[in-house]
């Protein structure tokens, strides 16, 4: 990575490929099972190295779930009493209920109106139905579409195909120095809708390009995994196959998905509230944005629901940006490639690369003179003194007023209000001048601690 | 009790039962010790089984204090210069000051004035006053009364007997499955006064009769003690006697004074300030009334001061509505029985009810599967979708989401911002399906824990 | 002391014999060594007993810092083309900026120039300026006399020395009944400026004199150990000489400075947060003046800085008035004697007299008897009721309800919102009827402890 944990200019903007790559995937008909997520998963291959792809027969049992049948389709159309075919899969993926069984049936308007999906109060828009674990059928449309249907038969056609098969999920691993890992996840199954869903798999796409790209260069401190799944019943598949693994060496993880925006950057915390990807996640927030929103975890709606449930208990947190649910489009076909935008595509890419640089920069180190260091003789006070010199001394000084070892270096960073990136070069200095030392654990605290007073009498008294 | 902790309706409502009782009490003139206060108890024993009666000797050693002398009065009377009877004890047993010494003496009105007790503020009102420990006499009457008197001879009788005798006290033991006991306190020393003092009595006499007639029906989890004291001394009294005994099974408990009217609702922390009955506490009120009142236990002014002493440490607060010393009328004859209302002594039954239907639900329970169950298999999903049961099931799955056995039900309900009896029916369909295992003692948390940071940390540098 | 910890009334007041002891002093011109220094001690030690001074060679090895070499100046001005003596030393010691290198040199406008200091945005003021770990010389003038300036050939002469010798400071330790040790910190090593600094020695001279009084009359319980030292370079050389000593006795410390004007009481935390020290001040400064100022140890810039570094973490905090670098005549020529007053000083001195009276009353005190005791029979109940008794009576109720032994009897006077010295009295009542013991070290607290909660319910399930 570079320093500031930006990616490299002069390279085509990233921004810009994630979202031609969004462009391209935009049109598939995903579901949480089948040749659209396959074919998903073969695009994004193209463009980073070592994914591997795994099948999960239909019928496995993951933990207390099973795995469902595999679910594809051909084509879907409805005709009306005029011989018109007024609604067709090929203009819009999402007029098919996801996991809709087939159908050839003619009906009169009464009986087909048993099948329709609308949203009276956004009558433009074709809403996202499914209905993974009872089988049915629907076609949804636009409130006003259905609103101009006349009485006579119809004619409805759903080509599709639900039968034994397997789930499908992606995997990639970028080794790091440690096998502790940061694990990313992100999902897959949405048909056409682009912030909720694709921006998560592009974004993920290219945090993975760039790793790959930095690692070539330097060892990463960390084990990066990421995965490209079925939501819900994806993750459940996936932690029953790994679990072990997953509680032994993930130091921190985040769920991404609705990154594609350009609105605000949102944070829905672990259960736990106060894990490392909490705080590399807070913390990379708000010197990115202080407005950014937060979320409880009362407010969560998606994998972090599994990687956090009890007994798994993983350290897992949100970054996204309008929150699935929150925003006007969600679940819609206004979801559409004019909601993201190559700039909020970017600043997701950004804010999450300065949380895993939070992760890679976090120790505990421990100054090894007493009293404040003599940093003029090191060279280390700047020459020339300007506003900006002056702020970055400051801020080392107070960063080297903190560094007992017994706060790690990411929690110095909150504590004296500076982003821990910035504060990079002064580790570095610091460990080139010989003036610090890493301690392996944190040394008991004495600050904000109320009992610090308690036992400082009882040896008095 | 019912699902929700609250009385089976088709029964005459409580609020008019508890009212009536007030009413039956209103005229007996009560003090800390004497037959006024036995009459009381009789009375009460009359509404619930179970009543046991205990008579303290005069003299006997109670911690710090000794129990009095038994004080009785028979008649009280003030005859003017013009022969006419002015203050007559039977129109307001207020009129006498309590524990007064006999006295029947002619004198001045200057003379006379020494002993005259009135409010200058509050000229329509008989003041209530007394002295317990120093042997005097008093006549009680309003500002308005004592500014119309004229100079002159002035007959004063009270023909009231201050002798060795006992301090009475009355005490109900409801037995539930366990030993361990949720303890309620309320005091029944003061003559006619409707807020404080009868409404404390009334309610706890209801709660009594409510609670055996539950456990007729099925056991009640904890064991309920009921005490009916004079205040102060007869907490303390009670205390010396029973200290061991509390110390080792009260897990909970309640003082209940002041919960007759219909202002607002109102709570005063235990000294241990989070407690498992301050908890329930307010829990119970929140969802009851969010703009209940919380008071410190620097606010306290009645029995708490002695259940939470130094030493004592009983887990110990108050719920009560316009707590004492907080009411225009308090320690007046203001405090009648217009002051007070079924509705506002219905109110205050319901909220203790849920209060103790808090401590009934509370256990620690772990959810047996890995990631979140597949309710809808085990039809525990509302086969339609309404906004009730949406809600209901958003607070079934938020619940779900933290049974780690590490927070207490109560402390779940609590996170997840739902009343606990209202998860009543959630936990039951938990245990149908076994899903959930109770543990005996909460497992290590890592919620709300910057120690969890460190840990984390630790492991992996 | 005196039972309020305010000093004794008849005498001369204090607030006028510190600002006649800051007059005295500021013509002197004082550096981080030297005469000036020396001869400021001097003085001070005619005021009160027991002063050691200390001399430590240039050159000397002070943990990562060397002492300087010994600056003195004789004289310094500035002759202008005109031949008047524009710039005279003798006028201003700040004409000089501390530590010049010696100069006897004729020089043209221009080339002057680059030795000259003044500020643009206080045209009136001359700064204080000092080079103490590069060599060169300066002179620091009004920005209007700057402006003034014609060209033409200028004499400038510095009439100074720097070479080896030593740096100086002074140490004044007053014993009591416990090696355990109250530490305070002064700095003396600023030319004529009134407010930061010799405000801060003239306080501490006069805290040394009063507790060596009190000391006569009856010992102190702590010991007080008063140094007067150069900034940073001082502090260094005190630790690196002292540090053992230090972190096995001091028990609370503060560093006190620009305590000498009547704007505004401030608090800076030590980097702890909730030391003893930190307790007392503020604690002290709350019943003092509830709108005192509060800064954190980001905002720190004096000794503190040494005190609490990593490694050596003193429970040092710091009172103030005008905090340094928050005050327009802030290091440069209008801190003079008109910004500091009697009134100002006075208040200062009474506010860290009262923090050291918080620490000298600050104990554990549990009880003896169960439930309240009955105050009225040790007479210790006002035998009549006037408002100030009534808050007495609530003050003392509330402070035993409190006595468990398990908050320290300042904690306790924080808890009930009263001023510990105020309960100097009810202390030494409660130990007079030996209704109290003390105990060495806190119980354990159950205050404010979810996890009371928790273990209550273990112990039941």
């Amino acid at each position: 990575m570079s320093p500031n944990g930006c990616p490299p200019s002069g390279s085509t903007p990233p921004g810009h490929a994630m979202y031609a790559l969004a462009k391209r995937l935009f049109p598939i008909c995903r579901s949480i099972t089948g040749n659209g997520f396959r074919r998903s998963l073969e695009i994004i291959a193209e463009y980073i190295p070592g994914l591997k792809v795994f099948e999960v027969p239909s019928g496995t049992q993951v933990f207390d779930w099973t795995v469902p049948k595999e679910w594809n389709i051909r084509d879907a159309y409805v005709i009306d009493p005029s011989g018109k075919k007024i609604i067709d899969f090929k203009n819009s993926n999402l007029h098919v209920m996801g996991y809709s069984t087939p159908v050839d049936q003619k009906m009169s308007l009464d009986a087909l109106q048993g099948h329709l999906y609308s949203l009276p109060e956004q009558p433009d828009a074709i809403p996202y139905i499914t209905s993974y674990y009872k089988e049915r059928w629907g076609i949804c449309l636009s409130e006003n579409q259905r609103r101009s249907l006349s009485s006579g038969e119809y004619h409805v056609v759903i080509d599709s195909e639900l039968k034994p098969g397997s789930l499908t999920y992606g995997e990639v691993v970028i080794p790091g120095s440690s096998e502790k890992e940061i694990f990313i996840s992100t999902y897959l199954c949405h048909p056409s809708m682009a912030n909720d869903e694709l921006s998560g798999p592009v974004v993920v796409t290219e945090l993975i390009k760039y790793l790959f790209a930095s690692s070539d260069k330097e060892k990463l401190r960390y084990t990066y995994r990421f995965v490209l799944i079925p939501e819900t019943i994806g993750s459940i598949t996936y932690l029953s196959r790994n679990l072990k693994q997953l509680q032994k060496n993930v130091i921190a993880g985040f769920n991404i998905s609705c990154v594609g925006d350009n609105r605000c950057y949102s944070y829905l915390s672990s259960r736990a509230e106060n894990t490392l990807a909490d705080r590399a996640a807070l913390h990379a927030l708000k010197f990115t944005d202080p407005n950014f929103k937060r979320y409880s975890f009362l407010d969560r709606g998606s994998d972090e629901r599994q990687y956090c449930a009890p007994g798994i208990d993983l350290p897992v947190c949100c970054i996204t940006r309008s929150k699935i649910n929150e925003y006007p489009e969600y679940h819609t076909s206004l979801d559409d490639l004019n909601l993201i935008s190559s700039e909020g595509l970017q600043g997701s890419f950004d804010v999450i690369l300065k949380a895993f640089r939070c992760i890679e920069l976090n120790e505990y180190l421990k100054i090894k003179v007493l009293g404040e260091p003599q940093l003029g003789k090191r060279g280390m006070y700047p020459t020339i003194s300007t506003k900006d010199t002056r702020e970055q001394v400051e801020d080392m000084m107070n960063f080297i007023a903190y560094l007992d070892g017994r706060l790690s270096t990411l929690e110095i960073a909150d504590k004296i209000n500076t982003p821990l990136w910035s504060l990079e070069e002064t580790i570095a200095k610091l460990k080139k001048h010989d003036l610090v030392e890493s301690v392996a654990s944190p040394l008991p605290s004495n600050i904000d601690n109320v009992v610090e007073l308690n036992n400082t009498i009882k040896n008095i008294v």
